[in-house]
């Protein structure tokens, strides 16, 4: 058994549940996953960093050289799957091992790295972690969130011993992070691995429904403002809009006040997840469905208020780079969201690898990957790093 | 102040919250409502009887005698008013206090009820108390009930002292529940005190849909099977249902896994409320309901399955004792279920009073009564007790 299998062993049981992965930043099982990190790159001789968000950096090579930086994120969303996230943390890992087996001598400092609350599924805010090291976030607005329970981010943090001072990433000249494929294009042209093109624009935005709680017995359809049903005609005009424009918009979450059976709500809030191939067909898409709730709430006596809670524009990865780390490899678009987004965005050159996922499905259990591309992925990522860190003739590091 | 006004002004506070009364059976403001109630009938001399549920009867009157019940329950909806529950069982208390003031000797026993769990707010059941104690409701089905934290029935109970087992309701010959009106009826006909006619037939359903959870920004809109979409679809058709044929449906409880803003859902649980003025017409809108969520699913490439969670079969309370309790008040159907519905189907001939809602509105804050009316209320009250306990010449008990 390679190290590679070994470590996707150890992970396996950590935050599974019958319906999926639960790895929930800052909870049980995603601490362990990020003290077995620990243990592992320590295990190497890697020389661990840490800030107070729970962003981890595992060092190795000259201290004072400038950095490459490699890896992923360990949390999950719930009930999501085994490989978004860790695959690129396990890979990191073994490409480390591959360039030492190699004989490879850093002349760069390479540093295998995990960003925390990537999904945004504790905090609303994806890539959370990413987005407060390069200030594309600010500590103003961050230490306002709360979780579900209410639970402000600043208190999570500090019952994990965090005082949310992230770390800084001045020499750091590179970053390459490798990710399950999320689609099925690797599939469909028969490759175990390849490099992204580009990140779709995408956000989120919440949409606030308000109308008149009332008694669901006694009170006449027509005396009704329901927000309900404002809610229900705007989730599938969204679905509409985007089917009809090759565009991605989802309400995948909802919360409903007071949540009674027998009682018409005060309020439903929803949050649209909205993805499209350009910046002004997002801002277009998200105005539309926008517009028609608003017509809608007209009609039904209810409010709307939609209020954008993160947006990222488009990222294209340079394609020079691409096709230096990757030579060869077939390049895809992506519609997911990455930390490699938002540090493409902070100005630091970057590239993305995929591995192969037969389902194509993600945020599911039914994401997945053959440990034969996975073992791919960590020689393609290797290969990639060696020419980041140990540049030989013919490479213009 | 009247001591009717002294009982308002103790309950005011409990379970008093911003957005409306949160009374949850066997919370901490429920248990206080429950030992207020105690403390109020010891005061009075009458001797409490409490069962397994929680539900409690203050007795007032010859022992051996067939017995008089009234009262109604103590317990919200969530976000609920001040009056759907108490007003019945502070008029009941106050009733007693006239009798005794007017020197009524009562042949028969009264006793003041409180039946448990009326919402069904906690355990999803409405009614739980009074279905338990009539046998409408099995103790195999109950104790498989759970909260929303997902605790069983017989833990919650037993985390008060509490066995389950209901008391018997052998020698009970009549019932009266006093109630705050839930429509605008009393106000339309400019009287504060009404009587009820009927309740028209009701139920809960469970509609759960199922879809394949995945990336809500890698897959195609053509390619999921978004559960979210037939719920919405569902909750609109049910509405212009109910409105194309005067009746009543809302979906105001939904529950979404894994409930992630960037995750397609694998579930939507939502749960239907319908009132029709017929049984038949209830089953005719609830099958056209649930044929139509199961097209659109076909549709969606999604599952939906139609669970009933209770059904209350219409109600007609006796014209002739309504008509000797209430003579000269305005007699009402209503749409909404009360332990009044389940005790007149279990074969106790039952009579509901109504008290004027002036904003038609309940299971809301907005939902009120003026004391004026809360003390006609008593009054009428204290006057059809005295014709069930004290009858005098032409009254025929």
């Amino acid at each position: 058994m390679s190290d590679v299998e070994s470590m996707w062993r150890t992970l396996a049981p950590l935050g599974h549940t019958s319906s999926g992965y639960r790895r929930r930043p800052y909870d049980a099982a995603e601490t362990e996953m990020r003290a077995w990190f620990v243990e592992e790159a320590q295990a190497r001789g890697l020389v661990v960093e840490g800030d107070g968000l729970g962003n981890l950096v595992a060092w190795w090579g000259p201290d004072d050289a400038p950095a490459v930086l490699t890896g992923s994120h360990l949390d999950s969303v719930p009930d999501g799957g085994a490989f978004d996230g860790p695959l690129g943390v396990v890979s990191a890992l073994g490409a480390v091992d591959l360039l030492r087996e190699r004989g490879v001598a850093p002349v760069k400092r390479l540093g295998v790295s995990v960003f925390a609350e990537e999904e945004g599924s504790r905090f609303g805010i994806a890539c959370l972690g990413s987005r407060l090291v390069t200030g594309s976030l600010t500590w103003e607005r961050a230490r306002e969130l709360r979780d579900a329970e209410g639970r402000a981010l600043p208190d999570v943090l500090a019952a994990s011993g965090l005082d949310g001072v992230p770390m800084g990433l001045d020499g750091v000249e590179a970053f390459v992070e490798l990710h399950v494929e999320q689609g099925r294009g690797l599939v469909d042209l028969d490759a175990p691995v390849g490099m992204a093109a580009c990140i779709w624009p995408h956000g989120r935005w919440r949409f606030d429904f308000t109308g008149e709680p009332n008694h669901a017995g006694t009170t006449r359809m027509e005396d009704r403002a329901d927000p309900m049903l404002t809610y229900a005609v705007t989730a599938l005009s969204a679905a509409k809009q985007a089917r009809l424009t090759g565009q991605r918009a989802t309400f995948g979450r909802v919360a409903v006040e007071p949540n009674s059976t027998n009682g018409i709500p005060s309020r439903v809030t929803a949050w649209l997840d909205a993805r499209c191939a350009t910046d002004a067909e997002l801002e277009r898409l998200v105005a539309v469905i926008s517009e028609q709730a608003a017509a809608r709430a007209e009609r039904d006596g209810t409010w709307v208020m939609v209020t954008a809670e993160s947006v990222s524009p488009s990222v294209d990865f340079p394609a020079d780079l691409a096709a230096r780390l990757g030579p060869g490899l077939p390049v895809l678009p992506t519609q997911a969201g990455h930390d490699a987004g938002v540090l493409a965005a902070a100005g630091i050159p970057t590239a993305m690898m995929f591995v192969r996922n037969p389902t194509g499905v993600s945020h599911s259990p039914e994401e997945h990957a053959e440990m034969a591309d996975c073992l791919a992925g960590v020689d393609a990522l290797a290969d990639a790093l060696e020419r980041l860190v140990a540049p030989g003739e013919g490479d213009d590091a």
